[in-house]
């Protein structure tokens, strides 16, 4: 299952809409005050435009089930829910943005990252200072440009909206944190790989956006908070061992990445730890060279080639279905309309199938 | 007049106390989940505290002015306006944090800047990667870290409060991208130096922290913004202007900056700007080496000693008073007690005359 469920896409359209309008306000704004303010709009857009719009998807649906919606045909466009979904986009832009800085990745959602277009605009106009300096610095900046857009058009939601979204922040800057330290340090136990996934990436991607969808319908009880989590928790997760596998297996076109990609970072991930704990001593040295930025295609293909036969890749899919399980399990008791219950089952379907 | 006022050491010490009750709650809440999030932590403590709270202390005595208050002796701990305070410091220890990997500065406030430190870390532990990726890295979402921080103290103000929150935030971004790229772009002419000056720097130095802080007591009128923007614009300007003659002339002890480091780096200012309009041909030639990133001692000198002999350290300084002129003479009108006036004075004569 590759393609995006209609439930999803036609949320995104709206996001984009929403998007569309925000970037088209702030240029016309700064226009005025000096043409040069454009371009980093610009940059903003040409990597905010065109994502999955995943979160944005959860804070809708949840928003629809909370709020007692759930008509079939065109979604409501609520200004209010649409303006949280496109914040979760924006803060999304914002991560990936400072994200790819970090990697020094080349490329996002099809299009160059900023660092690598900007240092390679200080080249050919031939300006002054350290390509890529600069080219990381208008990254930075475009990147916090988008973390205010997200929180403005948060704005003034109720305290439990306000708080879920702060509290989100800091999970995702913290748990950034500790993935890169993780990886630095070679720290590529279980435990960490787990920690990441279930207090950065679950609660990032699917339980904060459901939980904070859901309050901008009104008020959360600790007991609709709590189911969420139950639902999202285990989602996350296989989110989250998902995109380990396409980050290690997936193919180039698919991923938009070079295969093995995950390895050469050395990002602490269930699926290493696993084919740590099994490997034998030679299987183990073979396995020493994740995180060695020198990784060439052999040393590649033989790590991979030790993740199928310890049988890591088959515990991480079986891992996944059960985790599936889980969350469809919850999704069907949530106090929600029939409707947003199947929508939140195919979701949870969706972000462990994907196979972009 | 180099000695902080009262009236703004007194804020300081308030915000002070805030930011270490902020930064222990927090310590003790993530040390639960991983007490490696800590570090990150202690990283942002280290650069927040000890700062002048220029911004605080305009932020605090609009507030008081505002809601009427004057008493002398012990200022009100008011937790909203102190969270507001201390909101702004935040922002600013954010702002430093990614200002210094963009610069590559070494030290602030007397302390090693992150990214430095943090790449050291990594070749002290023999951790793995690039060391100037990993420490520009951690700075980074140290910074992302701070500006939640910020955000969350602002919490749910009033929808002036929040308003204009986002509104200095977008200046300070798009400003500093204006910044950057003229710089890069050799683009220094006067326009683009006072239009940095007056779109990023008094809006959010003072602009925006005398307003908020008013609007902490309650709705601002229209006219009182204006009157606000009226006192803080030259005043601001004054202060951008002292800094820029101290990043050219301060002596390295007071400044902790090296002499001629703005000049190396080729920020827009009006100094530079004056200078380029009045020099002869043989003059310009010699200005020509700002921005060279291998700027020797005898050229930077040779610079300075331009930027004497075309009259251009005079006009500015001639520009400074002026400017501190317009601003007090509006801070005399302003409807609020005549102690918070006085110190409106007094922060203005200090913003534009502080020798550190």
């Amino acid at each position: 299952m590759s393609d995006a469920p209609t439930q999803l896409t036609s949320v995104a359209a709206l996001v984009e809409q929403r998007l569309e309008r925000l970037f088209e306000d702030e240029r016309n704004e700064w226009a005025a005050v000096d043409s040069r303010l454009v371009e980093a709009i610009d940059e903003l857009e040409r990597i905010a435009m065109g994502g999955k719009r995943l979160r944005a998807g959860y804070c809708y649906w949840a928003w629809l089930g909370a709020s007692g919606g759930s008509e079939v045909g065109d979604l409501p466009n609520d200004l209010d829910i649409i303006d949280a979904c496109a914040s979760f986009e924006l803060l999304q832009a914002f991560a990936l943005i400072h994200d790819d800085i970090m990697d020094d990745a080349d490329m996002r959602r099809s299009e160059r990252t900023i660092h690598v277009e900007q240092a390679e605009r200080l080249e050919k106009e031939s300006w002054r200072g350290e390509a890529r300096r600069y080219g990381e610095g208008v990254a930075l900046l475009v990147g916090d440009l988008s973390h205010v857009y997200a929180d403005q058009l948060i704005g003034n939601g109720s305290d439990q909206t306000r708080s879920l979204w702060d509290r989100l922040r800091i999970e995702l800057n913290l748990g950034q944190y500790l993935d890169m330290r993780s990886a630095a340090a070679a720290e590529l136990d279980r435990e960490t790989a787990t920690r990441v996934a279930t207090f950065k990436s679950a609660p990032y991607t699917i339980v904060r956006p459901l939980q904070l969808g859901a309050s901008v319908a009104g008020p959360v009880s600790p007991e609709l908070v709590e189911q969420l989590a139950r639902y999202g928790t285990p989602a996350g997760q296989a989110f989250q061992l998902r995109d380990d596998l396409l980050g290690v297996l997936g193919n180039e076109s698919r991923a938009g990445k070079p295969v093995g990609n995950d390895l050469r970072e050395g990002k602490p991930t269930e699926l290493v730890a696993v084919a740590l704990e099994r490997a034998d001593d030679a299987q183990k040295r073979v396995l020493d060279g994740i995180g060695m930025p020198d990784l060439g295609a052999d040393q590649t293909a033989a790590i991979i080639e030790i993740l199928h036969a310890t049988g890591a890749v088959d515990e991480i899919e079986m891992r996944i279905e059960k985790l599936i399980r889980d969350a469809t399990v919850v999704a069907d008791a949530l106090p929600f309309d029939q409707r947003v219950r199947e929508t939140l089952t195919v979701f949870a379907v969706y972000v462990a199938a994907r196979h972009h």
